[in-house]
């Protein structure tokens, strides 16, 4: 088991924001030492030369000719020190399984936009002040801005993606974006209702977080042409890191340390979001603890985070959490498996255990 | 010249928002009876077959087996008594052009769901209480579900469009996506900006209009396998037709009668917009009318429209902008002329009639 004290940093990807200084207490099978450099450092340093044309697209694109606030807007969130795990997974899977053309650096451009686009529709949805450290657009700009450019974001994605020629790979991404936009319609419907059920939950993981990782792992094995047993095995990939990120992420809402530089400690306790370890707790309380759990989530009336935490700890739920979140994590680790022995292969494991590592 | 009396109705096309009784004054060459059935329920009515495809795949289309909010906010929208007439314009330029398979009413349904994701950001982006003679999404629901439902809208869309498996029209259906979001975020940036020039408010019309009309024409002609010069006929047409009605709509806010059904008399003087009657007539005010126009427009005291309708007749500058309007509908008429003869060929020149019609 990893056991790790967590810094929480302001200079990593949006949601991947944590920087770990993880001290590994048992050198078993599935646990790899994850001191500097970090496995998205090692990734990035091995994908380095495709990494630096993506960037330089991501600028060239989110250009407009007519509309200087578009660059200007984009610029605020693209290059806010993000370390672009989304496109740095389309570059590593197209290039693990041996493409040497141009799309993949076009793809992780799109993957990059799409992401892009769905942050500033979210703090939009979310009335969002802060993110990755910073005031959010429609802080320093408006809603407006934040709705349009994040649509011309969208369009330039699509644009960016038919340039590359593939039918099934827009097939694939116009999908991930329908499931993305689907799952945060059900966020925004499921919230502050106690009887969402871990289904609903699962869908909601899925579009708000596991689909883009789904996506952006599968396009990079098409592009590559790599065979169909593979190209299924990186989308699992995805799909499984993506899951078990953001099981982590619901975990450190009730069990992290909340410096208060990335989510804050009982954010979605506050926004009355039904996480695993509250769906769970709530199938096993007793009458107090449903009216507990009404009062704060339903009625918005969520003052007492310690409570909450009580009666979670009580059932056992949040570290039921930590185990659900390894679960996907080896189910990641054993699609890797399935593709032919590399080193970007075993980077990728690597990731999957510090998505994991962030919950201790 | 078309003279005629306007009476504005609810059930006409969100934007088309009229139903005219127009008097035919002059039998001039240019000028078309316009008499009952319209141009658009005549077009409807010789693709009533297809039309009734597109309508069926849009209601299949706009489910969501997850997220039951996201049918019904569509629903509000599409079946608000709107006239289609996007879609319409893409199947009737298929059509005549020769296609029999399905591909024109896929890219119809594409055309409308981008359509109708525009509606509902633009109606966060405006704050817009009505649309179509109802209370907006936004109203009805939140701002949330409009952003969100809207983006579903667009993934649905580019999903459609790669059932085709026509990269041509995928080009051109990401590329007026683009054109549309950059021109919102341009009118955005542009209202209450007195520079605003003749040339930026050109390019705010072809983008929250006449780029749709243009790639819903195009695309018509390009699932049909229409030659070169044929495509490029249609998209001109689409593009003179979305120019011309915008301008159109321009003038109504000085000119119309305002009715208070559709657009009120007065709506883009009151937001800051700089529109073509307003942009002439600032650039040959005297120093009284500019510094009227600055208190107007940049600060938002537009509260003595009739000084604002006086000086631009002193100008003539509304008279200038629907022979403006004319000229457009001229060169969508000329664009039709290098197509060969049809019947459905006739009915959109016709429209292009009628669209201007509104402006008497």
């Amino acid at each position: 088991m990893i056991v790790g004290s967590l810094v929480r940093s302001s200079s990593f990807m949006g949601d991947l924001l944590w920087g770990a200084r993880v001290l590994v207490e048992n050198e078993g099978p599935d646990v790899t030492d994850l001191r500097s450099p970090k496995p998205h450092e090692r990734l990035a340093a091995a994908c380095a030369p495709e990494m630096d044309r993506v960037n330089a697209l991501i600028r060239a694109r989110m250009a407009s000719e007519h509309a200087p606030r578009i660059p200007e807007v984009t610029a605020h969130l693209v290059e806010a020190g993000g370390k672009r795990v989304r496109p740095l997974m389309t570059v590593a899977t197209a290039k693990m399984c041996g493409h040497d053309g141009d799309d993949h650096v076009k793809l992780a451009a799109t993957v990059e936009f799409i992401h892009t686009a769905t942050l500033l529709h979210d703090d939009v949805v979310d009335e969002s002040a802060q993110r990755r450290g910073r005031p959010t657009a429609n802080l320093l700009w408006d809603n407006q801005s934040s709705v349009l450019v994040g649509d011309y974001l969208f369009a330039r994605a699509f644009q960016l993606m038919v340039e590359t020629g593939s039918l099934r790979v827009l097939d694939i991404l116009s999908g991930a974006a329908a499931t993305i936009a689907e799952g945060e319609v059900l966020q925004l419907t499921a919230a502050r209702n106690l009887a969402t059920t871990e289904a609903t939950w699962l869908q909601v993981v899925r579009g708000k977080t596991a689909a883009l990782f789904e996506a952006a792992a599968e396009v990079g094995g098409v592009v590559a042409g790599a065979p169909d047993d593979q190209v299924a095995a990186l989308a699992e990939y995805g799909d499984a890191l993506g899951v078990s990120f953001q099981i982590v992420d619901d975990w450190l809402d009730y069990g992290g340390a909340g410096d208060g530089i990335g989510k804050a400690l009982g954010d979605d306790f506050r926004e009355g979001k039904l996480t695993l370890p509250v769906i769970r707790a709530l199938a096993r309380g007793d009458a107090d603890e449903r009216a507990f759990w009404r009062d704060a989530l339903e009625r918005g009336r969520a003052d007492d985070l310690d409570r909450a935490r009580a009666i979670i700890d009580r059932h056992g739920t949040l570290e039921e959490t930590r185990v659900e979140a390894l679960g996907w994590r080896d189910r990641a680790r054993a699609a890797l498996t399935r593709l032919p022995d590399h080193p970007l292969r075993d980077m990728l494991g690597d990731l999957a255990d510090y998505v994991v590592a962030r919950a201790n």
